[in-house]
Formats: structure tokens, C-alpha cells, sequence
């Protein structure tokens, strides 16, 4: 973290900068967004921002205004010109036990970090043993209560893959560990509904949007590993890093397929660097 | 929160006292305990120890000295007689990203709270809509990503009951928000086995040995609803209120039977307030 600014102030010591009784901490009572920021702009801030206020009503977390949330992100990029843009929002400060407070007084964080170590464009994955557990209230939010994303990156750390694959507790295909993934067969566009689980992505919904303009029969729904195995492309997004191909994923092997090929260029033109 | 100790020390600002990029924070990425303070002891201390070596365990967390601990516990309640104690760890201070540190250095924070407002011994019960999402691996350990039972919490705020009962995904009843359940039925105790989720609560510890040792026999199971609405008894147990029977759920009535009251006095003279 090269530096943050929580609710407002530029806190002077970063490890003494929050509340010991905040609800994110002890809970995992909030929100957050990852974002990229790349030539000195954050290319899908407003898509990002609208996540966030559907996260919020989620939750019944009351969402700042998004014109001090923009304005804080500005004052916290300063001159940067490349990182990645964290904004983090919290049931505030609370007492003992899982009830807020009527009307707690929301935490915001926004912090920058370094730019992303960069990933190649052709990733090797693996599957994760973890499994998501479901909750249809908490399906498609990004929300602070994330070890079982934890796990499931500790379970691929030492295989050598670029990315894991998820499945939760019933079996279906859900997205990689940081990852929303898409999957082309006979010339359509597969992606989990995430109707139970798992994070609605930003980029995923770009892909989505651009998929369509291009008049890419687009199918979201309940995928399964034979699915995978049966894709003739796959690909994974996310807002850091883009879009990025499916080379491996134990013994299988993809080239990299036109519609992949197709949807990053498009991608990359819309949307700059961050494809 | 009436005081804390972080990482040994006694922070000079209880609301600047954590680090910005604390892992407890950004992924729930950790443990705790809630702990009675009754007469100036903690009397189920050694059980909560053990469980929070096991959720290490489960984490790949690497615990603090238990001997340290029980220094800082000591240290935190002074000279206080009542109140409740709570002990954090979480996985440091990391990067952006899920993936842990090689070895990072453990947060620990050990914070007293005031006594808990008393609650009756005869509860109300409801429903919650909120389902707790299934995970192996974190089933039955006391993690710091806890939004399901925030969401459950609100779900009842406004009903009037005291607590609220919870099923998974798939319509097992796992708990109360933030206790443990039991039924009676046929002279024989029923509890859910928490093989895919919930917590494996201290006090359900020792109602179990404690009705072992009292030749009660015990199934620890799948449970579903109809399986509360059979029973002949139910009752709740948590650390803090020890345990507390169960005379309402929705239209359903209950009188306080003769298990339910045999365990409460047995565990009120084993463990004294607790009960």
C-alpha cells in the first residue's frame, strides 16, 4: 500500500490507521473494489462504482456519494500514473456481537498499491480443492468475507499455475480464485450465472456487453467441469489484469481461440490498457 | 471495546490501533474467541485455547504461544470481574491479493469488553432467510469472515425473538446466529454435526461431555426442520450466556423440560456463572 485515505484523511502512520472495533474487521462487514489505474485514469471507474452501490443496497450498507468517492480517488492517484486502486467501505465502527448499529457511520478506505506484477496473456491453471459455499444474498458481491478465497489460492501456491479454478459446495463451475471465466463452444459464449456465488466482475460484465455488440450468442448458466473439458476456448478477465487466454489446465491443452482473440482486441480498444 | 492489547502492546488511540492493510480487515483472513469473564476468571479458557489452535490448524495459521495468551488475557482483564473477552488473530499485515505471505507475522488483539446485557432464560425463537454456505474446511471453525451471520442478524432485528435459527444451502439446520442448538427427543440429545458449516461452539463442547458422562445418549447429525418441530425440547448454548432454553419458534410453543434442566444445573455447577 503506497499510501490510503480513510474517511477522508490521509492517516499519518499506515499501521496505526483504523479502529480496533471496525465491523470489516471483525466481520468482514463490507465492501470493496479493486481497480486499475492506468496512464493516470481508472478506465472503469463508473462500472466499478455502480457494483459497489448494488453491493451496498446488498448489505443495507449506506453508500457514500459516489461524487466524494470519485473525488477521494482522484486525491489519493495524485500524480500516479499506473497502480491499482483499492476503495473499501465497512459497517463502521461497532460494539460486540453481529448487530449494527441503526445507523452506523460507514468506513471508507481508498488506497493505492503498485502496479500488478504483470501475468502473461497465456495462463496454465489448476483446479482448486476449496469449494465456494452458497448464499444467493451474498451471490455476485464483492464483499470483505473472503477466506475461501484465501484457501483456495494457498491450495494453488505451490503447483506452479497462473490461476485456480473454482467449484462450490454442489459442483458447479463458479470462476477462478481472482477471476470471472468464459468458456466458447460451437461458437457461443459460456459463463456462469453466479446465481449462488462468486463475484459479479466488472470486466466480466464488459465481455459481456461487448459479446453481444458483436453479435456473440452469449449463454449465462450452470456450468460444470465437463463443460471445461469440453470448451473449445477459455479464458478468464478481471479488472486488473484484463482479459487473458487458457493455454493449460492440468492435462489439457487450448490454442489460443478467435473469439478469445476477437473479444481482447475489442476489448483493448475500448478500454485502453486494460485489456 | 473497554480496552485492548495489539501485538502485546496497548495502543495510545483505540480508533487509530490497526494497520491499514491488516489481512483481517481485507479478507476476513482469520480467528477469534469470545470468552466470559465471570468473577474475575475465564472459565472455559483451556477450551477456547484448543479450538483456536484447531482453527489455526484449519488456516495454516501459525498460533501465538499459548502461554502468551493467557499473559495477555490476564493482562487485558486486570482487575475487572465481569465482562467478555475477545481474542483476534488474522494473518498479519500483507500486500494486495489473496495469496499469504511466506511467513507472516500473526496479528493477535485481545480486547474486553462490558459484561453482555443479560438475556432470559426462556428465549423466543425465529427463523432467519439468510442460509450459511457450505465449506469442509471451515466448518466448525470460529473465522473472522462472518457476513452470514451479520445478514441473519438483521433478518430477525425487528421480530421480537431473541435469536435466530439457521439452515445451509441445502436446508440442514446447522445453529442459532450466535449459538449452538440442541433438541430432545425419546430421552435422547440431537445436534447437527457441523460437517459443512457452523461453528463448533465451546459451550456445545461441554453440554456434550457433560450428558456423556450423565449416560444421556447424543447423535450428533443431519438435522432439518421438521426435526425442530418434533422435538419434545430444544435449547441454545454459547459461551458468553451459557445455556438458555427455547419455549417459542414461529407458532410453536415449548415448556422447559426436565434434559434441558438437568444439563443447565450440572453445567452451572461445573463452570459456575457460565451457566
Amino acid at each position: 500500500m503506497i499510501e490510503a485515505l480513510i474517511n477522508g484523511v490521509r492517516p499519518g502512520d499506515l499501521g496505526h490507521a483504523l479502529a480496533a472495533a471496525d465491523r470489516g474487521l471483525h466481520y468482514g462487514d463490507g465492501l470493496f473494489e479493486t481497480m486499475l489505474l492506468a496512464q493516470g485514469r481508472v478506465p472503469l471507474l463508473e462500472a466499478h462504482l455502480q457494483r459497489l452501490m448494488l453491493g451496498c443496497a446488498r448489505l443495507s450498507l449506506s453508500c457514500p456519494g459516489l461524487a466524494l468517492l470519485r473525488h477521494e480517488i482522484q486525491q489519493v492517484c495524485g500524480d500516479a500514473s499506473d497502480g491499482v486502486v483499492k476503495l473499501m467501505l465497512t459497517r463502521g465502527v461497532g460494539g460486540r456481537g453481529y448487530a449494527p448499529a441503526a445507523a452506523p457511520s460507514i468506513t471508507r478506505m481508498i488506497a493505492l498499491y503498485p502496479p500488478a506484477a504483470p501475468q502473461p496473456f497465456e495462463l496454465k491453471l489448476g483446479w482448486c480443492s476449496t469449494r465456494l459455499g452458497r448464499n444467493t444474498q451474498l451471490a455476485g458481491v464483492k464483499h470483505l468475507s473472503r477466506l475461501e478465497q484465501v484457501l483456495a489460492q494457498m491450495d494453488i501456491a505451490t503447483t506452479g499455475v497462473d490461476e485456480g479454478l473454482m467449484l462450490d459446495s454442489a459442483g458447479e463451475l463458479i470462476s477462478a480464485v481472482s477471476s470471472n471465466v468464459f468458456l466458447v463452444r460451437d461458437r457461443a459464449l459460456l459463463t456462469p450465472d453466479l446465481r449462488h456465488c462468486g463475484v459479479r466482475g466488472v470486466m466480466r460484465g464488459q465481455v459481456l456487453r461487448i459479446a453481444s455488440e458483436a453479435g456473440i450468442t452469449v449463454h449465462e448458466g450452470a456450468l460444470r467441469t465437463e463443460d471445461v473439458r469440453s470448451a473449445e476456448e477459455v479464458f478468464l478477465t478481471n479488472a486488473v489484469h484484463g482479459l487473458r487466454a487458457v493455454v493449460a489446465l492440468d492435462e489439457q491443452r487450448w490454442e489460443v481461440g478467435p473469439t478469445t482473440l476477437r473479444l481482447h482486441a475489442e476489448l483493448q480498444h475500448q478500454i485502453g490498457k486494460a485489456g
